[in-house]
């Protein structure tokens, strides 16, 4: 709560607050749909989607730019101490991590674009973990905007734990990648977009992690982003 | 300067600042080292510098934790605005990316103790981008930590611009590492250990451009982060 009596003040202090909340949200909606659009673009061989996500970037770094000033505001005029002043540093952090989601789903679009560009389309066996990976990156960024949107710690550190399973899949995708790389040279260039269209996928699970344990912080008030997952599980009972 | 006017809470105060920035100068040092590091491990094939620099990596973590805790006291107990709270915000963003340049020389030198891990030493041709370009994400660090230092914005602004030459440079290293895997497929595995080290160079310019940027932020008050370079440059003179 704001430290003024004043329930106009109050009032008005909450509303930013919810304002901030909102906003941030949208922008991980939007950011969903970002990565959502450029998978599906390689699903379709749609050059066209593709460059779409790329042109709508600049929408997400908009974003970025008005929470960014919507932060100094509140913190500026409301002089917010502990919980909301924590609110308002995570709703900071969560912003940067979902403007770094919008720049991996681009990279993603903009290796569309370059996959399909070529002479010869991509041998399919290539692109077989993609859409896995990205079902499992998208769900983590999901439910973590969830956990955020309820303040579920549960619910962030099943998100921030399945990390795992992600990083899994990717070391098991780069692996087929460097057989199918041997076993026929001539998809070497191909493999390789797909290889940062994996990456991208990884790192959006990172960022999906980063939000998740901003939001153990929020609710428990402990810093979990460099523990291990053993004392993450045993931070949710604590 | 804090709202105070009793001349002893202004002291403390901007004593209180000085010791965040000089918190913050510091990991970057300790950045600065553990890439110098993890880029001699490559050159000396040193396995035992590599693991140091892995195991070394939750010392950045503890000063990332620190900073973290040193900005929400500074804006609970001071509520700073105006050009305090740019500052304290900026040494934040700054806080979190000098963490994930941590995470990226952790993750050469796990690349250095894989590629010499393996039943045969690299091809040498593999590896003569990575000097070139480690030098070059050094430098745009070091010159980025250097204007934080001093509040220089045209030297901010030197090296955000500057990030576009390690970007042609990796391109061009991708370039002759594919053409090295198709000539001879035997080089593939250790090829996609050197070109995840020439990414995580590359993403160590992106984080040295973004602290950069916090600088021109800064001192002009202009939200740089999203513009072209010739804004940028229009920026300095502004």
């Amino acid at each position: 709560m704001s430290v003024s009596t004043d329930g106009h003040t109050v009032k008005r202090y909450d509303q930013q607050l919810g304002d901030l909340r909102s906003l941030v949200l949208e922008m991980g909606g939007l950011v969903e749909d970002q990565i959502q659009r450029a998978v599906q673009a390689l699903q379709d061989e749609d050059l066209g989607t593709a460059r779409e996500v790329i042109a709508r970037d600049h929408v997400v770094n908009g974003f970025d730019v008005r929470a960014d000033e919507e932060v100094v505001n509140l913190l500026a005029l409301r002089q917010p101490v502990g919980s909301d002043l924590r609110l308002i540093l995570s709703m900071a952090k969560t912003v940067t991590d979902l403007e770094r989601i919008g720049d991996e789903a681009q990279k993603i679009a903009r290796m569309v674009t370059h996959i399909f560009d070529g002479s010869s389309a991509p041998n399919q066996k290539l692109l077989r973990d993609v859409a896995g990976m990205a079902k499992l990156a998208a769900n983590m960024l999901h439910g973590a905007l969830d956990a955020l949107a309820r303040m579920d710690v549960d619910r962030a550190i099943e998100i921030a734990c399945g990390d795992e399973e992600l990083d899994t899949e990717f070391q098991s995708a780069l692996r087929r990648l460097v057989t199918f790389m041997m076993e026929d040279p001539r998809t070497i260039g191909h493999a390789i977009d797909v290889l940062f269209m994996i990456k991208a996928l990884e790192r959006i699970g990172d960022h999906a992690k980063n939000i998740a344990e901003y939001v153990v912080y929020l609710v428990k008030g402990k810093d979990v982003r460099h523990v291990s997952i053993e004392s993450l599980s045993a931070a949710g009972k604590g």
